[in-house]
């Protein structure tokens, strides 16, 4: 059976640099926004589109969303497409190869295929310096705005776990390793993880 | 500064054997049992008693336990002792040199000292499974009584954790790095994880 390794991340964490450089690392294939453009080959939906279905709240926590759009039965329909793409569009690359999947509920979905979990956090002054860093559109945000949207998105990623699952995100029970990045500088961690990731698949 | 890091662990998990097996990895000094000892030579106090008031249950959440036996007030008074003692001691062992500490709230105790803080946790089966492997007491229990005895420990940890801190016992939040160890052989993951703390000590 192939490799999957699955990183789930609080916004600002550096978990998607985790992943990609993993997948140097151990030679994986990464995977990240590129699902989201399959899904929407798979649905004929915009990119666009998915990504706020997906992302930006969903049934029922994006009820009061919906509604103020006044298209809750379309939305709703939509979503339940989307997830079914998704699943679909996950289960093709867990197919594939060795792979590193970041985000879209990939722990729950291909939990079938006995995927090594991680998840990635860091304290709040952590996150709010590395998005500045990496983001130029969080550059001139106030820490406060910063904060908000860190919040908010994180949020969003929860409530989206709780529509394909009754685990919770974030709860370290439901990950096989827990990465701290506060402080920390990712690029030097990544060689002992590959070894610690090649150790753990290797007792199986 | 001496490199210390401190290993907080559910019951049944392993931490003590990766703790051990990382000292010898890392040439670190390994305390664990030993702390009980020279807070009974501090106190004056029976190293059972020591046990009893700091692992058994503790003010305020050892009400009933203290009650039931009429002596609140002497309960109350000498655990305040003992945990000025295991301050004292845990200070003095982290002056000494590099080292790892297992259990007795050290990561809160010696936040001071910039310490790194494991979490090792696993699924319950696993805790059934590991306990019956290492304890000769335990090979003959039942997997609920297993279930009950592991649950009992941790839920005194937690208190004794909110005693000494307003942090929460086995919130990721508070740790460095958190390792799920179900399904794990730990020997083969000692390498890879010194490597891992290795570079967390060196990019301060």
């Amino acid at each position: 059976m192939n490799k999957i390794i699955t990183i789930s991340r609080e916004f600002g964490s550096g978990g998607r640099e985790i992943g990609k450089r993993l997948a140097d690392e151990l030679d994986f294939s990464y995977y990240d926004a590129e699902i989201i453009t399959s899904i929407a080959k798979e649905t004929g939906m915009s990119e666009e589109y998915i990504k706020n279905i997906s992302e930006k709240g969903m049934y029922p926590y994006a009820f009061h969303f919906a509604k103020s759009f006044a298209i809750y039965p379309v939305y709703q329909s939509n979503q339940t497409e989307v997830l079914v793409a998704e699943a679909k569009v996950l289960k093709q690359i867990a197919e594939k190869g060795d792979c590193i999947i970041v985000g879209r509920g990939a722990d729950i979905t291909l939990k079938e295929y006995g995927p090594m979990n991680l998840f990635v956090y860091a304290n709040m002054q952590s996150k709010i310096e590395r998005c500045r860093q990496k983001r130029q559109d969080e550059k001139d945000m106030t820490d406060k705005e910063l904060q908000n949207k860190i919040k908010q998105i994180d949020k969003n990623r929860r409530n989206y776990h709780r529509i394909i699952s009754n685990l919770e995100w974030g709860d370290k029970e439901n990950y096989h390793l827990c990465i701290n990045t506060s402080g920390v500088e990712i690029k030097e961690m990544i060689s002992p993880l590959a070894d610690y990731i090649e150790e753990w698949f290797r007792r199986k």
